[in-house]
């Protein structure tokens, strides 16, 4: 299982039979559903565009494409893996900066459960899987609100070893997603 | 308790006893919490600062004071109500647009448990109250995507009235959240 947690394995055999491209346009590799389509929750939108065979949107004229006004509200694109990776954690990490200090039994296991629905309800299939994996091998950290917020810290740090992005001294959680930055740091 | 619903009683009595402010540099009203504190995940950012008593972020120069780097990472400030408020419609609106077309029984209770129990973590505390009320009222239909989607769909707007935001046609809410706009429309 833990095979899935490298990108190279998120191709089907279908797709590569298929024809169907393997990298995108982003270097990354494309991300297909399970019937076999693209998935777009799990590709950046140039990505899944290029998938879909569709002209992709060139990244230095994205308000032209995905602002345009439409009876009062923006036309805006359903988001891909990285703004729902984004979104996700910001909610994630928000929630654990106001969970309890010293959280009760119940709500210790409220937020378990939470954790683990969200992992089966995360609508990029292949990062929720993931997520699930490392739920399995880092038991949830809920008695207080530093461990919480330190687990979160650690797995967000697993994704962004994953995704070659730098990663987060989990010490300064707090600064980051609760009390802020002095002034003179 | 449908009071809770309009900002007016979103500050305490002892709020302004102590002559803390009411209304924000934004024109929003200052939230508080129990303890009296101003809420960091409850006003945006520039009310936050201003409430407590910190010199506030200028609106048009938010890259130096957001983004300095700090040992690789940037030295983000926490999300205020409004980040919080777009990553976490984004997070639940794709979950809309994943979720079966034909949940089983497991499934829609699943997915019940997760909105309340969403209700309950939400770190905007009178956010998260104003949507049990709305759960109470309006119950959450789990039955298929379709009606999940719209579901949320309404309970959104309700937000976007509180908010005199545009409201969305929720008709539309696949082109929105799923599927992507036609290229001819």
């Amino acid at each position: 299982m833990s095979n899935t947690t490298t990108t190279t394995t998120k191709t089907t055999d279908k797709d590569s039979n298929d024809n169907k491209p393997v990298i995108g346009l982003s270097g990354r590799n494309i991300v297909y559903d399970k019937d076999g389509k693209p998935c777009r929750t799990c590709n950046t939108l140039l990505d899944f565009q290029f998938a879909m065979g569709k002209k992709p949107v060139i990244p230095h004229e994205p308000k032209e494409v995905k602002k345009e006004k439409l009876s009062g509200y923006t036309k805006d694109y359903p988001p891909d893996v990285s703004e729902l990776g984004k979104s996700s954690w910001t909610l994630l990490h928000s929630i654990a900066a106001t969970y309890p200090e010293n959280p009760t039994d119940q709500q210790q296991k409220d937020l378990k459960q939470f954790i683990n629905l969200f992992s089966g309800f995360y609508p990029c299939w292949y990062c929720g899987e993931d997520f699930k994996i490392y739920i399995k091998k880092n038991e949830i950290e809920t008695k207080n609100q530093d461990l919480f917020g330190k687990w979160l810290c650690n797995a967000h740090n697993e994704v962004n070893k994953k995704l070659n992005k730098p990663v987060f001294n989990c010490e300064l959680w707090k600064k980051r997603w609760k009390d802020g930055w002095d002034e003179e740091e």
